[in-house]
């Protein structure tokens, strides 16, 4: 059951596509409410054995307690312990304990959840005065985020052509890059499906313009690719570049649909392309005419898209910086001093991202003006929403791939994420481990963790390993920033191993996709933390470094240097399935409780469920791209003790209309059908 | 044997106290080397199971393959994974696989260690054209670092006072804030040793000054505190304000001591007193009379010292910031764009610790010109040297404490390192468990980590886990930046359990203490990672996370938020003891293995070692300082299955002149003195 309870005047977010009639605020279980002037708190009493999961993209554990977390959507690259906002806001957690019980908190300006951090068995969820909180109550887990899912609506499905290996770059200049890249993948027998376009492939910035020094024929460089069967993803950012004559920006000078100053000007920022204005997508026209640019890259063959710096990031404001320069030329000619040094500092370091830069923002919400810092965690949603809402048009029938760095809860119906600035650090890759399930719960199943890291040089040793995870992401992305060592795998010296286990990725994905877009249909998570499938395991409970993915199997990603191996929890009798290779690999039954198992850098290792099969695609050396991969001729990897049924979701991967059930076939294997093996037709 | 190999002409930095005979360079073993105009490089190829130990206060694990990391001495206060450079250059690793060696590498300019991170199985060491190189072959890794530790000088010597825990934060301003955190430990019955006073103490955080408004009577202060048995240990900062009769600026500025630049005026930096000059502690005469200077604050009762900033940290000198503000100023006239605003912000950022300030800088070393840049890495170390050598004039009977930020090998004579400002992060309790081994295979015996973190909020949890390790380091010292959450035990919830962990610090002192001047007597080490003592066994090579703490016992602490425990991996079988409290504690014999043990957060978990004893004071609930507790009447905690015998040592804690077996008792047990139990008079 959910129960909504609504604070003074809330702002509608779209975030939720229910309608919910509003209990008397006063009933609210579980909480102790305060009602201060601009806020409202909630205050809940954990006990010892009490655990929070949810929060979708922020730091920390699956459980997240012993933290703050911040939802006020962040550009900020440096993803360290303390970082307590990142790019998305996803006000959605679950109290897992004495009581279990879900929590929304609908409000796209800045809520604070305390989970035992400023006092150890205290959450204190604090947000504007102005919100809608929803409190479902559930059978279980499960039960509880299938509802709150339900509430939301149904997230977004990407092409199946976008669970292929993808290869992205800052850096990627010109077509010969990109030629480059993808003759290293061909000519190394490594499966690749798409080629990603960073900042760099358009003129001076300018969105929805493409280079035509570096890419004197896009069109006929996209078709070049096709061919190859490489999908170029170009990127999107949220500032339209101030420049005369550029018709995106004087058409939404002329049409008013950019973000607005106090005094009611177009709102100066500087991001990459230099100074901008912002599209205010938080009106319906100016979304509706954004999106309605994308239509000339999808019309020259463009297929996929990412949106970045839709915080939307400021490197500065015009304003700020004008005033910053001249209290520094002014204080030039005092006596300097530690003091004017530390100043000098915090004036330049306060100018990125700036909270009075927020606030000096407005929107037109469809006739209502509405100060950007009270919907700024909405931006990012709304940029990536004006690209879905014109996809239905310019495509209608066609999925085409969307995700955003930028998120808000309701973002999940129009496109995915992906995990923004990470760092080739081996913490970061436990982090994303541990990210996945947190996003799946709030409806984002479309994502994944920039692979190897994107800031600092990665090490061969951690590509490996992430890729050993990345591949169990439904978005399989290695991205990696300018200037740090070149990431792409053929660029080591174990390129045999990393085309290994690509391929791997390819033989697992007719089960990856077909978890993925039942998930998708079916309002229900395709990574889940183990509790959630084995609630009355306690040990479960506390596992904080393995995941199911879909019904079938168990990872126990390897994500520590110099490791050997690593310890894995099993809630219960499962087959553990070594592969070094698609076609080399050893199957082990191990029993229930804590092991040791010893894994190879080289080595992938999945647990596959008692009772459980999943598909297999066939694959051969020739495998380039998603293309080859046949759905209908699978092999079925099982561990059947008695009988095992799995619904196999198969579509085009590409037609919109996917219905609910007509593509599932149930396929059914008994004992026997396994003699002697654990792999079959 | 140790081999020396002098490349040019090295500047003698002193680590080293033995005078070897070289080699010819060509015979040098293991590495290929290639000499180059301005360096020589070493490289080494490792197979996959090479292990390489050892780089002293360093990022990354107890194995340190798959990074590089660069011994240049940095005042970088965030240490993520990435950081190349901490406070210390220590230049000495041991490579254990197909070849076992140490390599020291006397350098005390920028030495590079790239330890399979460019290319996985490779070892490249960079240092300067003038170097004197050291191959160390032994035994064994033990024997391969107890050469090495003869090599460089037998270590400094703590005081025993200085056992006990301490506390300190930057923020306590004046007596007041002094009694009052002594008062919330007395009064919560936690024992405690010292305070340290950090740079607010000073006027003007003038060196050697007291702020007399704030610390009206400073000696009287000082008794008063002794007898409550707390220890002041006050901060000495490296840069000395540029202050007119401001009696050391004046004198080092009339005598010549202070660092110049390259006319041979006094080099002026800005630190936390505004301008300063740096003394020259690369001279003989200068570092006297630096040393003596502490005199003063010896003469007034004071017993310990931590010395800081002494990279040297720079926030930014004159000259550089001047030019700054002028180039900042000038750009205020011309279009700002955003090639402007990155411009300003490197402008900025790079004046802190800038590499052209190092160059700038000029040091005589008795005679000689040096530039700082080639010789960065002494300047911590002799800084330190100057007190210490001063301290065997002013008390040339007493221990006095002495620890340093920034260290060279050689320093590790005369004082022990904390291991800088470090965050209340769960990944640094982790950190500082790895570098408390290699601090040790460097000489750097007394040692330990801020507990709880210095910078960022702590949590409750997370501060009860890094006491349960950080009771383990010689130095356990609760430490924290202004502007945190508070972090003295007693401000959280659970002090009763806070009480009961201190207090077991107290209980095993007196093993401790033994095992800490054992190592320093006989050049061993205090925390050894398991291969060291089970070098047969192939899976300790592998455990990154568990520490030999002495001779008699094993630790396995918990470093993860919400875990109820973890996995240990026993090489042998041991006895298994879980502590609450001094009184409250249960023992259990453990096979060898792979184990899960559940460990509660207000509980220590130690492992005594088969047929091993070790010493117990018997302390009660008056137990206040180190002076309660009697190390003559111990109890004996032990796992005996037939016998074992205990070198315990001991001295009066304080007299410098301990000699190397005068103090130890040899105590013997066998199995039925410990019919029923594991404890024993």
């Amino acid at each position: 059951m959910i129960y909504r309870y609504v604070y003074g005047d809330p702002i509608n977010t779209d975030a939720v596509v229910q309608q919910i009639n509003p209990e008397d605020n006063a009933s609210m279980p579980y909480f102790k409410q305060t009602i201060k002037e601009d806020e409202v708190v909630f205050r809940y009493e954990m006990n010892e054995e009490t655990i929070v999961y949810g929060l979708g993209e922020q730091m920390r554990g699956i459980n997240k307690r012993g933290f703050s977390y911040v939802s006020y959507a962040a550009d900020d690259p440096v993803h360290t312990e303390n970082r307590h906002s990142l790019y998305g806001a996803h006000n959605f957690m679950i109290v897992s304990g004495e009581d279990s019980f879900g929590l929304f908190v609908d409000n796209p300006g800045k809520v604070t959840f305390d989970i035992g951090d400023t006092n150890i068995n205290l959450i204190e969820v604090t947000t504007g005065k102005d919100s809608d909180i929803y409190i479902i109550k559930g059978d279980n887990l499960k039960d509880i985020v299938r509802q709150f899912r339900v509430l939301i609506g149904q997230s977004y499905a990407a092409p199946r052509w976008a669970f292929g290996y993808q290869q992205s770059r800052w850096g990627y200049k010109c077509e010969d890059d990109i030629r480059e890249v993808v003759d290293g993948y061909h000519k190394n027998q490594i499966p690749l499906d798409a080629v990603y376009l960073d900042i760099d492939y358009m003129k001076d910035y300018k969105d929805f313009t493409v280079d035509s020094e570096r890419f004197p024929d896009f069109e006929g460089f996209i078709n070049e690719m096709k061919e190859e069967h490489v999908h170029l993803v170009p990127i999107i950012d949220a500032g339209v570049k101030i420049e005369k004559d550029y018709p995106v920006y004087e058409e939404g000078v002329e049409k008013g649909y950019f973000c607005k100053d106090e005094d009611g000007n177009d709102f100066v920022a500087a991001v990459w392309p230099g100074k901008v204005h912002f599209p205010d997508v938080l009106n319906s026209k100016s979304r509706a005419w954004f999106g309605e640019k994308y239509r000339c890259l999808i019309e020259q063959g463009i297929d996929g898209f990412w949106n970045d710096m839709n915080e939307p990031a400021i490197f500065y404001s015009e304003k700020r910086l004008n005033e910053a320069m001249e209290e520094i030329a002014q204080m030039k000619d005092t006596e300097l001093d530690i003091n004017s040094f530390f100043h000098v500092k915090d004036i330049i370091g306060d100018l990125s991202n700036s909270l009075s830069d927020y606030k000096a923002i407005y929107h037109d919400m469809d006739g209502k003006k509405v100060c950007h810092n009270d919907v700024h965690n909405l931006f990012g949603f709304n940029m990536t929403r004006a690209a879905g809402e014109a996809f239905d048009k310019i495509a209608p029938d066609n999925r085409i791939l969307l995700f955003s760095r930028s998120s808000y809860i309701g973002m999940h119906r129009y496109g995915g994420i992906w995990t923004g600035d990470n760092s080739s650090w081996w913490s970061h890759l436990l982090l994303s481990i541990q990210q996945m399930p947190s996003l799946n719960m709030c409806g984002i199943i479309y994502t994944g963790s920039d692979i190897g890291g994107f800031g600092c040089d990665v090490t061969e040793d951690l590509l490996m390993r992430w890729i050993e995870f990345g591949m169990f992401t439904p978005l399989m992305r290695n991205h990696s920033a300018i200037g740090t060592r070149e990431q792409e795998v053929y660029k080591f010296s174990r390129i045999e191993d990393f085309k290994n286990l690509i391929r791997i990725r390819y033989r697992l994905v007719p089960y990856l996709y077909s978890e993925f877009m039942k998930c998708v249909l079916d309002n229900d998570m395709y990574f889940k933390p183990l509790a959630f499938d084995f609630p009355e395991d306690e040990f479960s409970k506390t596992v904080e470094d393995q995941l199911m993915v879909g019904d079938s199997i168990m990872i126990a990603p390897v994500y520590t240097q110099n490791a050997k191996g690593r310890y894995v929890y099993l809630p219960e009798d499962m087959l553990m399935v070594k592969m070094k290779s698609p076609e080399e690999y050893t199957c082990e039954p191990v029993t229930k409780g804590h092991h040791y198992i010893s894994v190879d850098l080289n080595e992938l290792v999945i647990f596959v469920r008692k009772d459980h099969i999943l598909p297999l695609a066939c694959i051969d050396d020739n495998l380039e791209s998603m293309d080859d991969v046949d759905f209908d001729n699978v092999e079925w990897l099982g561990y059947v003790e008695n009988e095992a049924s799995y619904a196999y979701y198969k579509d085009d991967g590409q037609t919109k209309e996917y219905t609910e059930k007509e593509n599932w076939d149930i396929v059914r294997k008994t004992k026997d059908m396994f003699e002697g093996g654990y792999i079959v037709k």
